[in-house]
């Protein structure tokens, strides 16, 4: 990325943010097939704030280790298949897609209100007939569900409940007693379902539509406060059971979390080599970096209508982190590919010329929650939980402040080993931050020690980046406690850290708020003004929130409806890219 | 209040904000006798965005009933020196001083993880010698406590183990086995402690300062994870217990919430009487309106220094609610007695011209953390709690998002009766901001019904300002199941309720962070720039969060230091009034 500036730069579309938005966005304005009439921009450049490219995905390599970790975004799904073409057809030369394996539930540890198990107890207990107890005191008849079967049968039940489900899509779910239930719904089909499904159980909510409702008010309903709690807990993410929409949160978890056979991939050497790709393919299309730039360290600061009389419609301030000092850019579109809290920060709905457009972009920015979440990297010398309880890969899960650890992997070659220490969102997020510099606090860093493949050379240059050692301490105490002391977890020697919480991300991912009108947030947000060329994409729009498809698919759907773009060659004709 | 506006009015003094803070400095630079070399402002007057007085504090008259309840702060200690001072000696002849009671233990409930039991539970079990066992699993050496009774043995156990501590206070604090803990420390004590304590146990936090470990971190630490939040939830605040300043929290606790003995106050009709009788003797100053001046509805939007040469230091902008429109207010001092949120929105840290004082400024807005909360009340015919199991006042407790019901009293004459169905605050707040409107969704309102003494007149006024009758709806579930089928819950026939978390309040009070060292920043914001007339005064940044003490003595001492008065001569004079 070029980090200088060039004062008065002209250009046909300026897009904000080198997530993998708006790279996505850069590299088809200049590569995609036109529709009839649409016409190829001759400049298109990505600024971006940050020194990195890639945004929420972030893929780090530590001292001793050969293998890729992830601290933002992790993985995709089979289902997602806009990220499935990019990998395995246009770009099938530069990334080849690995699995994410799961691992095995029978080797993975389950830590809740001080009580500890292995992962496979329900589904043992459930073999053998027996009923599993938890320490969560739960109504009689899901006494023995694991979180998963709870989240399903909550959804089956709410959905079945309304004769104007059961009437069109009974036949495609399905409950085979006593705890299995299936859901063969497309996204196509949720999009009828989300905004039609009416909540039928007498009590508070009953007659009111699901979309209307918060997760958290339907869950208690159904299954009361203390399942509420189990649903949150096991299930590794807090951010899953907020009091979000209740309509959207049925596909999140039944497309995903809740199903078993669910597989997942990743890229060989780090998920973030499909933003690195994109831009490659973008800066590639003019060497001489006219048609095609990337700006690093260059934040928008303002927007305004560019002066009458001249030939570009908008006048961006740009901020140039180094200097410190501000320049200008002209464009004729603009396309802002940032999460919600980025939005905010630059004051996104004041770029509105019109007061009621304005005041709808504030409105809609609030459409979705900022969902704080936390991640710690940890390098050990050997995979002491492959060693200890034949952990290969997959995740532990606790009450206690960490949540969750990945088992991520071991470099074949020499043992060194790679675990995501802490993976946790929501409320436990703020027991982290105090562990945190701040404005207010300066911590010692943790020291990252020598070991036969991390030269202390090696470890010196990732020392700065090296978390708070205070924070690794209780880390290592937290997972100390989850895996009990028949595993003893040895020190680590090296660390990486990121908050997503902190500017300009607010967080790791998003969800839609109860009551939003999703299908018209959706495409508003794409163009929120029809006389304006100013955009707004990415993730946190999406109705897959929380995944680069989400951010792909709205960037694909506003360069077709925006740009004059064709619908791509390389992508499944009858795809659904949703609303 | 004046809810018009006045172009190009010249001020001394403008007050923003017409809270407990901003009242009462308004009237005590008006009516407060000098210092040598002070002068009197000529002119001082209080603008106020909302269409009310007393900020946070709002005392509410339900038809049918001619008790006052309270939506906002509803107390204060007799510790509060200036409250009681005012209230009892210099508006004597307004103010009566009643009883805020707390009722009888045994008349109360707790329902945790599904356990219903009698408040006094712990107490008669540790009469008996017995040990009474709730759902959580706490480690040995604490089933049996109480919360109130666990914090004082962490706090205890913190402060012995500092041989600083031990030296200079150990005969101030005393522990009787097995659970009898007490604490003799004055707030000056405390301020000695505070920046000085030491944690002595080995682990992560061996050897930091108490000031800069969060409270969660030191509560984890010291009793685990499992009594954490025991104490989050058995203590009513989810506030007290989030990762706060450890230290700050320390004196909150042991001066308040685990002390049985304490007792509480408040104002017969209302408490929020306080701030109007602040307002009442503030304009009683000059009945011309000139130098005395409450405008309501006119919000700042912005302040600048004045142009070269005018005889004003500030302009400040003002926006008239009802008109839209702007006006213009010159000013030689600005108070801007307002929480953080409020400080931010209107973008208080652009106030200052020096950059660095901005950013300092930016810095210590972010030195206290916003604490949702969230109020609702209810009318009942007749006292249901007192009838069906002899509550009289006080509250009961539960881990369902409603967190806590206060029983707030019966008119004596006609057995009309308040409830506040549910006090709750952080994590579950947003459980109920899905219950109400937003700009996305329009809800129904509960339906008042008229009773023998509340007139379908009486109610027709208050139908705009009913909750949502989903939320009165699952309020009412919620206090069924605390109490139990043993005890029917009737419908109530009004509701009213407020959410502190919305804007410009940001929640119901506040806490400082982990790290902060706040006795820099208490002073730092009362004149951030002491070459400027800046004044930030209140709640949020003072050492009694969340108390209308707080708020006085922040603008008692801004008042001292940089206003010319000198010390009231109605208040103690060896009052300490804190950093």
């Amino acid at each position: 990325m070029d980090t200088g500036m060039d004062d008065g730069l002209q250009l046909d579309v300026a897009i904000i943010g080198a997530g993998v938005s708006g790279l996505y966005t850069g590299w088809r304005l200049l590569v995609g097939d036109l529709a009839e009439g649409g016409t190829r921009p001759s400049s298109v450049h990505v600024f971006e704030l940050s020194e990195r490219l890639g945004g929420r995905i972030e893929s780090v390599f530590l001292p001793g280790v050969s293998l890729a970790a992830e601290i933002g975004g992790m993985r995709y799904l089979q289902s997602h298949v806009i990220v499935n073409s990019l990998i395995s057809e246009v770009f099938s030369q530069e990334l080849t897609p690995q699995d994410f394996p799961l691992g095995d539930d029978k080797n993975h540890y389950r830590y809740l209100r001080g009580q500890r198990f292995k992962a496979d107890e329900w589904a043992n207990a459930q073999a053998d007939r027996r009923t599993f107890k938890t320490r969560y005191f739960l109504p009689d008849d899901v006494v023995g569900f694991d979180s998963d079967q709870l989240f399903n049968k909550v959804i089956y039940d709410v959905l079945m409940a309304d004769p104007w489900f059961q009437e069109r899509y009974a036949n495609q779910v399905k409950f085979t007693p006593p705890y299995d239930y299936s859901f063969e719904l497309t996204a196509r089909d949720w999009d009828d379902i989300k905004p039609n499904l009416t909540y039928r159980k007498p009590g508070p909510y009953q007659g009111k539509k699901v979309n209307d409702l918060g997760f958290w008010n339907l869950l208690k309903d159904q299954v009361g406060q203390e399942a509420y709690e189990f649903l949150a807990v096991a299930g590794g993410y807090y951010s899953n059971t907020i009091n979000w929409n209740a309509a959207e949160a049925f596909p999140y978890l039944v497309g995903d979390f809740s199903l078993a056979s669910v597989e997942y991939q990743t890229l060989n050497g780090g998920y973030d080599q499909l933003g690195n790709t994109l831009a490659q393919r973008f800066v590639a299309q003019d060497p001489s970096g006219k048609r095609a730039h990337l700006w690093g360290q260059n934040g928008l600061t303002a927007l305004t209508a560019a002066p009458e009389g001249s030939p570009y419609r908008y006048v961006l301030t740009l901020n140039n982190v180094q200097s410190g000092k501000s320049w200008t850019v002209y464009a004729n579109a603009v396309v802002l590919a940032m999460p919600r809290r980025a939005l905010e920060l630059i004051g996104a709905d004041r770029f509105f010329t019109r007061p009621q457009v304005s005041a709808q972009v504030r409105k809609n920015l609030d459409a979705v929650i900022s969902e704080p979440s936390f991640k710690l990297l940890m390098g050990f010398e050997s995979p002491w939980w492959n060693q200890e309880f034949q952990a290969v890969a997959g995740e532990s899960i606790t009450d206690l402040p960490m949540r969750q650890c990945y088992y991520f992997g071991t470099d074949p070659v020499n043992s060194h080993s790679i675990l995501l220490a802490s993976y946790n969102d929501m409320r436990t997020t703020p027991f982290w931050s105090a562990l945190m510099d701040s404005p207010h606090q300066r911590l010692e860093r943790f020291k990252p020690r020598p070991t036969a493949l991390a030269s202390r050379e090696a470890l010196a240059q990732v020392e700065d980046l090296q978390a708070p050692a205070v924070m690794v301490a209780e880390a290592v105490s937290q997972l100390q406690e989850l895996h009990g002391p028949a595993n003893p977890v040895p020190q680590p020697y090296v660390s990486y850290f990121r908050n997503w919480t902190e500017d300009p991300y607010g967080g790791g991912y998003h969800a839609w708020r109860a009551g939003v009108s999703v299908r018209d947030v959706m495409p508003f947000m794409r163009r929120p003004d029809p006389d304006e060329h100013l955009h707004i994409c990415g993730e946190a729009y999406s109705d897959q929130q929380g995944w680069v498809e989400g951010a792909f698919c709205e960037a694909e759907k506003m360069l077709q409806a925006h740009f004059g773009l064709a619908w791509p060659a390389w992508l499944d004709s009858q795809y659904y890219l949703g609303w």
